[in-house]
């Protein structure tokens, strides 16, 4: 029997599933796990994180109501993988640390257990080169915090089996998240190239003095964003034209091409912009960081919120 | 004395203002200042134009319980900008159309009263040369439409006086909107140029065969755009670092750079390409356009409303 046909993970929450690495990161897939009914295990080879996860985690759980699964504290990485069926890294974004986890990943867990990364940048390929459950390793990427904001990014290694990106995307599904899935590993997945296409504009019309970073954030913050967030730019495109995205793309073709060659290059990123930048977000976000967060965190889950009670027709 | 000394619009709604042109984007600014209480003239060369939009905004007036100004159907361009304050003009988006309507509109105003436009591209150097009150023109882009997306960008020509711009800016704000001062002409403004910035990257992930539309649109709608709609790229930057903006910059300098440098370019959109993606974005949208269009004027709403409820910190 082949581990293809063994995994038993579908489109319904696992019953057990570790998540290794409590940082920030980590320490949210707790709650995405335990609110989804998830018998879950916490591991983290720094005791002092371990603590303080538990404890953010206890704190979340009283916050929102949701019943759910159990949190588990584990002492060790065997007793953290014994019976789950997925596993969640959140490791640091090293690529020689990430094999390292792996390797360890791989030895440890049960044959048919999915070992998913939150890595940003890494390419699974690299990561699992080798290992003898190189098919079952995939890079889950939520955006942080994954318990808050709904996304992941799901893509294999070039030895990932179909079956384990499918899979780790209906259960991510099945946990309450929105997977997407790549086709192929690209530098950035879609989630950072798409965000820096935005900040390279963005940092570009500042570096040219045409307007300053207050007025682009509120650009998007009372414009584009607000479209974006309920359609993104293909379905916006789409309502652009009467007659949908194709008429939108035919009938402006030509201009769409202009404003496109006309964009700015990557811009430099020397002291004196990053400052001038610096000085310009400033103007809109005087309070303390941790304060923005909260407002931010706490308003992106009352738009997704919205968003879960009236669906697009 | 000069007309820079004589303007009398300031931070608050003017007494009377026009509207000249009444199509999709014309009929939505009576809306804006009815409700901020303004005396509105309305005013089409087209007459069924000019009824259909007057019958828009009875029903559009029943749905929101907002008293305000009044709304006045003018058969005339002088009935319309008699004793008005400021003009805000839709006419069709041509430079030849545009001059004519400038011409025609700078000779009837009276001397005073600001002369907007709703142009979406188009330089107001090259609308207003020559004119008299050349100074006195000015660009006030909405997205459509604006009494449900607040962001209006305002720019001068090369001979608006600044004051007007100011003005402008500050009555946009008195009746609801969120201006953004452009400090210079570009192509497309701010708003077309990060939208297409996207979109380009949007665009060429799904042509590189990266990911399908539906992946690309879920990505901005289930993470970045949560954000963007609340903080704007960046103040989202901000967020992203303990050190606020400035530490994002610096720290990720290096990878900014490569990853903008690895962006694709400007697609071809050919009719295979256009058809690619007309297919995979009519998976997401399968509900006819005018309904689609609806749900989103009505979530921007929303949004736009738990925003104002839950400032920013």
């Amino acid at each position: 029997m082949t581990g293809e046909d063994a995994i038993s993970v579908v489109d319904r929450p696992p019953r057990a599933v570790a998540v290794v690495g409590v940082g920030v990161i980590g320490r949210s897939w707790l709650r995405v796990f335990t609110r989804a009914g998830c018998e879950t295990r916490a591991w983290d080879p720094n005791a002092d994180a371990l603590t303080q996860a538990v404890s953010w985690h206890s704190e979340e759980l009283q916050r929102d109501n949701s019943t759910g699964g159990t949190l588990r504290r584990c002492d060790s990485l065997e007793e953290a993988l014994d019976g789950v069926e997925y596993v969640q890294e959140n490791g640091p974004e090293s690529l020689a640390q990430k094999q390292r986890i792996y390797a360890a990943l791989d030895r440890v867990a049960a044959r048919d257990t999915i070992l998913a990364s939150s890595t940003s940048a890494i390419d699974m390929s690299e990561i699992a080169r080798g290992l003898a459950g190189e098919w079952r390793c995939v890079v889950a990427h939520p955006v942080n915090p994954p318990h808050v904001v709904p996304v992941v990014e799901v893509l294999g290694g070039q030895n990932t089996r179909p079956a384990v990106v499918q899979q780790t995307s209906a259960f991510m599904r099945a946990v309450g998240q929105k997977p997407v899935v790549l086709n192929t590993f690209v530098p950035g997945f879609l989630l950072n190239r798409l965000q820096v296409a935005l900040l390279r504009e963005a940092i570009s019309l500042v570096e040219r003095g045409v307007a300053d970073a207050q007025a682009i954030d509120a650009v998007v913050q009372h414009g584009l964003g607000l479209r974006w967030a309920l359609l993104g730019p293909f379905g916006v495109a789409n309502t652009n034209a009467d007659g949908g995205v194709r008429e939108y793309l035919q009938r402006f073709s030509k201009s769409l091409e202009l404003l496109m060659n006309d964009l700015g290059d990557t811009p430099r990123l020397d002291a004196a912009l990053i400052e001038r930048i610096g000085q310009q977000t400033d103007a809109n976000n005087a309070a303390p960081l941790p304060e923005i967060r909260r407002w931010r965190d706490r308003m992106v889950q009352e738009v997704v919120w919205l968003k879960d009670e009236n669906p697009q027709p």
